[in-house]
């Protein structure tokens, strides 16, 4: 322990009071910034994920451009599906595609097991390499799917508007779903754990599409698996920060389903997020990215108002909704750290 | 007025008692249909639009098959993009391409004035064949965009995941928003008024896409275009019903933009959406369209849930949170209808 538990970043994880509130930002590594364009020229993104000093570049590349509060490890949330034998390619503009994805139960009982340590041990790499380059300066976050956005590409093949194949197992197929839920459970508490022996010392599961559900979709097949995942992972002594988009109905029950600090987009307001998750519970949030490419006035206003809605309580991290967009210029995004580090709660 | 007033449609619409809860789809007429199919194989989607005899035929298509409480006019919410001068294209799969979209306030003050009777009559023609085939059966909804939908398309071009040249030209350029928004609200009310004008007896303001906005958004740069339009209708003398997906968080000042009937989306429990609304309100919706494509007893459990959520209060009309997806199979919509309709409150 020692320093490293002192980095706000984890005081705010758990809750306990900071000096200025810590931020961070969804895809602060990517290619809104030139040092990764020009990476980007030489190499495919799946080649920058399963090369560790590649990833591991890429991870490094905005925290002193930003000035942020914790690095997050370069990967995407897909890359389990290698191993697990769906495939996973990024040929369509940077959309992935799943070439074989699982349509039935024949599909789910192929399935491979993963090692997670042997098949994904270049993630751990990475990891290792980054710390040894930002240890004691900031935290390392790794991340993995929810089991619902993981599946959801296995099931449709790739991006999805509607999610119709994907909800269309769990109606008439509810065994099927249920194994495959089951399946990927496993396997996102190996890949997960792996990180945190590699170095992580803080985790996010993203379960981005989950809001396409309602509540009582969410209920039944949604969140017994995010909760055995969320449960899987509390033996590992680092904070686990669930995230989650267009769930502004499901706070309760995303809470319910696990996670030490949750984490909302701006479809809701900041302190009516918190009121309904208990301000017990730490929480990030909630800045719409599309604002990071409004001009400087109209950023500064939207993000003193997250600021003042989280009213200096212990327990905010700041960030996005979601990740940076593309075209989003790296100086509005420095400008936020500023704003944000800047901030005095009255 | 005499008998057309007594349909239930048009009794839940002014919050009435009836005696079975009404029940309509969003697009109850289209591609899940045969009968459109085959239609479809021998017309453009725009000439099927244009044509009122078509259009006529598209609307009645569904009413005996189904048994719904209203029929709604076959129309496309962009046809105002033709006479405004953006253009307007059917050309990849089903989804619109707006050839010259808007980005400046050059392309804002070219746009033309529109002279719906002139410029959309066929929609008015429409709507008067379907009237004299329906005439005391049942009533008939006309439909427009709201304007920030509208607008979407206008600045997108097309479809659009993130809406991030709407949500710029909205920081960015409030002038130009406000310019384009004040425009469109002129045509769509001329346009609706045209409708009803026409013999349309209800009318449903669209705004599909609205819900990728945060609050303080909808409150500054929408709610009061929305207002303007509601507020244009009401010398009409026909209930409007005010549409809208994703805005389970929103639905407050939904309301406050106006309508009759305020219709929204499966993210939100029924219940709690009306608690939100206000119980004097009457509402509309809200089945997961993906249900239709569920076994029948999982969506015998889904309408049952609704229906109970409503509690047999006055004012619930049952619908979809959005359209029938393509693939849906017609004697599911059928059995929804049924099951609406034998379904007795305790």
């Amino acid at each position: 322990m020692g320093e490293e538990t002192e980095f706000r970043f984890l005081r705010a994880c758990r809750g306990e009071t900071v000096d200025i509130t810590p931020v961070w930002f969804m895809r602060q590594a990517g290619r809104y910034m030139k040092a990764y364009r020009d990476l980007k020229e030489k190499h495919t993104f799946l080649e920058m994920c399963k090369t560790p000093e590649l990833a591991a570049e890429v991870t490094l590349q905005p925290l002193d451009a930003l000035g942020v509060d914790a690095a997050i490890i370069f990967a995407d949330i897909l890359l389990p599906l290698e191993p697990m034998g769906t495939g996973l390619e990024f040929t369509r503009g940077d959309g992935p595609v799943v070439p074989r994805p699982i349509k039935n139960k024949k599909d789910v009982d192929k399935l491979r097991p993963v090692n997670a340590e042997e098949q994904l041990g270049f993630v751990g790499d990475a990891i290792r390499i980054v710390r040894s380059e930002i240890s004691g300066k900031m935290p390392l976050i790794g991340f993995a799917a929810a089991p619902f956005t993981l599946c959801s590409y296995m099931v449709e093949g790739g991006k999805s508007r509607d999610f119709n194949a994907t909800k269309m197992m769990m109606y008439e197929f509810p065994d099927v779903w249920a194994t495959l839920m089951d399946k990927v459970c496993t396997v996102l508490v190996d890949y997960l754990a792996m990180q945190v022996k590699a170095g992580a010392q803080v985790l996010q599961v993203f379960d981005s599409w989950v809001g396409c559900l309602g509540p009582a979709d969410y209920t039944q097949y949604i969140l017994p698996y995010s909760k055995r995942v969320l449960d899987g992972l509390k033996g590992l002594g680092v904070p686990v920060i669930h995230f989650s988009t267009g769930t502004s109905t499901l706070l309760d029950r995303v809470r319910d389903a696990g996670g030490d600090v949750i984490s909302f987009d701006w479809r809701i307001h900041l302190d009516d997020a918190w009121e309904t998750i208990g301000f017990d519970k730490p929480i990030q949030g909630n800045l719409d990215p599309s604002i990071l490419m409004a001009p400087i006035p109209v950023i500064r206003e939207r993000v003193l108002d997250v600021l003042r809605r989280a009213g200096g309580r212990p327990g905010h991290i700041f960030n996005l909704g979601h990740g940076i967009f593309q075209h989003t210029p790296v100086d509005h995004v420095k400008a936020v750290v500023d704003m944000v580090h800047q901030y005095r709660h009255e």
